[in-house]
């Protein structure tokens, strides 16, 4: 099941009708919706400024590859199954206060300014009026820029069911402190979180925007504890899209779930009332790794090396057995000297389902690269997200697996970051928002 | 003048007419372009793989936003009066070598790479016939994606004057050590290097794989020193661009110089023979800044102080003097109190041509961030890039007047790296590349 996408210009909030309420008068029909100041996608170059010394922006959204806007609400949270956007800002958050009523108001102001956010619209009241002589309620870098296909998704680290709260009994057992993994060289600088949000967007500014804006609603309740920047998708969440390189060089994601295989998606994504905490049925588990690839020593390797170490060619993606990109792996088919043509300790046969069960992973993951490191290589790979339905069935074995045997991990990766999120179901629509509505999370504070 | 940008497919280079020839024969004839491969922009979904088992990759070109390329060849380099692209990545590099003929090699190496990888083409050999055991010339990660509108350009650090090349008597004198500015808080893990790549496209993915390939291509000769991603463009370099905006949420670049404006771009950005280093006629003195911006005083700031400290309305980017975004600030009008409605200590006025004898900067600076501090702060602002004839007037002068009166630098700015490149002139369309061929700075080696 895809998240309904709509080209034209999503309502504003305050239009009411499942749409958030304004949380208080201040608010009330101010709250320009940047998408309506373009008017619809493709609006003419320079569309006036429609208030005097406001905020309201004018810009073409010729620049901008997507305008369209998601809807916030559903029965699950978007950026799960959503077609994945091209760009990523990810945080990860520990909460600063030891009060439940304020994780609650948080969840709340977070939930209202992300739908705002998904539609496009500013933050708040914007500059009109009164508000002149206060800070504005949205930093603006983001003004006059379409929707761009923002999704934004909050998840529930274990740190949020400790002595807290109150809220450990309440803590699924699917939500595991995750193992260390053979191989893992973990950086204490990318490691848990108490909370996260994932922000995806086909635009960075409209990402980055985002958590920037989210992290400063949290202000004295929660604090960004890591942030990873994303520049292009490492997998598919639908068919329409094609399969895109990791920073390996190779396609990846060619055999992700797909949104469109609705059953398996119930299978092995969506955690149901049978899986123990009634709270979290409608809702996902995240996987966060940040993945370095020790490109310096991949790059010297051959291309039959590589291919072999991956078990797909390079170019088109297509197993060694044989066929094209979509093509299924045949594990029993061989070569000269009866040799398997894909290697068992290939990654795609240590990490196919047939390999655990069947058990399936609905991939996120994004290329990185931040910066240099001290010998002047670039500190570049994969930060994996995979969303599942239980982390001890789907991922953990999985990771062991490769951890121990699968020559890519082995050789040429090394994870630096971890970390597990329960992620809430969606809120429904037609659900006021604001101070007394609903928010993501709610049935868990219920 | 701008670069000539081609939509229709551009020539691979193996086709001759002003392109680079083949480094050697066991490149001769093969290296795909990766946009012939794709066909014309818009090819279909799922256009076939051309070869078996080798890199030909077909992709739809539809989720990128540009497949168009610019010509690398030129009288200046690309990369400066180019319409400016919105994701850049940027690397400074240490020489690593003290042989002035393996500086020579590099360049050439990285001259006929660059020519390549602006065409979309992959680079080196592919994966046809006997490579199959040797590794890829190309990562890979680009593969299948259209050109971009890459754009690289190279410039040269104070450190290739020293007493390791020979080439001190040719140091310009524009290219000084920069001065430590008041208010600079330099973390030397973002200041200097020898020689410098700025990478700019429509797609990030193709401005990183540039950068990757191309410290690849320099290892052992030189190894990169700092690296920087930019999210997004602070500025236009031609009129039909609009106004993007910073992370302070405010339009930048308004007053920047255009393209179009071919006397002001003589006259502040090419140097020429009269300069001084015949060498540098055509090219260029490169400013790199990386300027924090403390964002969380900036968002506790109201909307009326944060205007006078920019000097311009935050929504349409109007001076506060009056009129529309393009209105010239009036600096004499006055409101209440006589008092001056665009204060002498805003940016805007104290960073003005008129306040420094008519000089201006060519700006081609983006947003960053990279991940968040120890305090839960997104390290996040401005990648100030600009291009001018001489840094001793254009520069130092604005950036002194800006570091001991600007409000906006002294309150809500740290700038944190900081170096200068000279950029020299492009490679003449119709040289021959590769091991005898031309490259970037020959004037200087001659």
């Amino acid at each position: 099941m895809t998240q309904d996408r709509t080209d034209a210009p999503a309502p504003a909030p305050e239009a009411g009708g499942g749409t958030p309420a304004p949380a208080d008068d201040a608010r009330e029909g101010s709250g320009l919706s940047r998408r309506t100041a373009l008017g619809a996608a493709g609006a003419v170059a320079g569309a006036a400024a429609l208030t005097a010394g406001g905020f309201a922006a004018g810009r073409t959204a010729a620049s901008s590859p997507q305008t369209s806007a998601y809807d916030f609400f559903g029965a699950h949270q978007s950026g799960i199954v959503t077609p994945q956007q091209d760009r990523l800002h990810f945080a990860a958050f520990d909460i600063t206060t030891d009060s439940t009523a304020r994780v609650v108001s948080l969840l709340r102001r977070w939930t209202e300014a992300a739908a705002r956010l998904m539609a496009g619209s500013e933050l708040g009241s914007g500059a009109a009026g009164g508000a002149y002589a206060a800070p504005p309620d949205d930093t603006g870098e983001a003004l006059g820029l379409p929707a761009s296909g923002l999704t934004i998704t909050v998840g529930f680290g274990p740190g949020l069911f400790d002595e807290r709260f109150g809220l450990a009994s309440r803590r699924p057992d699917q939500l595991i402190d995750l193992p260390q993994f053979s191989g893992d060289t973990l950086d204490e600088r990318f490691v848990g979180g108490d909370l996260c949000i994932q922000a995806c967007a086909d635009d960075p500014q409209v990402a980055v925007h985002a958590i920037r804006n989210l992290s400063r609603i949290a202000f004295g309740d929660a604090a960004i504890r890591w942030a990873q920047l994303g520049f292009g998708r490492t997998s598919s969440t639908t068919r329409e899209q094609d399969t895109p390189r990791n920073f390996m060089g190779f396609k990846d994601g060619t055999a992700n779930l797909r949104a469109e295989d609705t059953a398996l998606v119930d299978r092995w994504v969506w955690a149901d009332a049978s899986d123990g905490q009634d709270w979290m049925a409608g809702g996902s588990y995240l996987v966060a790794r940040r993945i370095r690839i020790l490109a310096e020593i991949w790059d010297r390797t051959s291309l039959q090396e590589q291919e072999a170490t991956v078990g797909r060619t390079k170019g088109s993606g297509a197993p060694l057995s044989g066929g094209s990109e979509f093509t299924a792996p045949d594990f029993a088919a061989t070569g000269r000297d009866d040799a398997p043509l894909i290697r068992p300790d290939s990654h795609v046969a240590l990490a196919h389902p047939s390999a655990h069960g069947g058990a399936m992973m609905l991939r996120r993951g994004y290329n990185f690269t931040d910066g240099a490191d001290e010998l002047g290589r670039l500190d570049a790979g994969l930060f994996f997200l995979a969303y599942v339905r239980d982390p001890r069935e789907q991922f953990v074995p999985v990771q062991n697996a490769l951890s121990s045997s699968d020559v890519m991990t082995v050789e040429y990766l090394r994870t630096t970051g971890s970390a597990l999120f329960a992620v809430p179901r969606g809120v429904a629509p037609g659900s006021a928002l604001g101070a007394e509505g609903a928010y993501v999370g709610q049935e868990l504070f219920a």
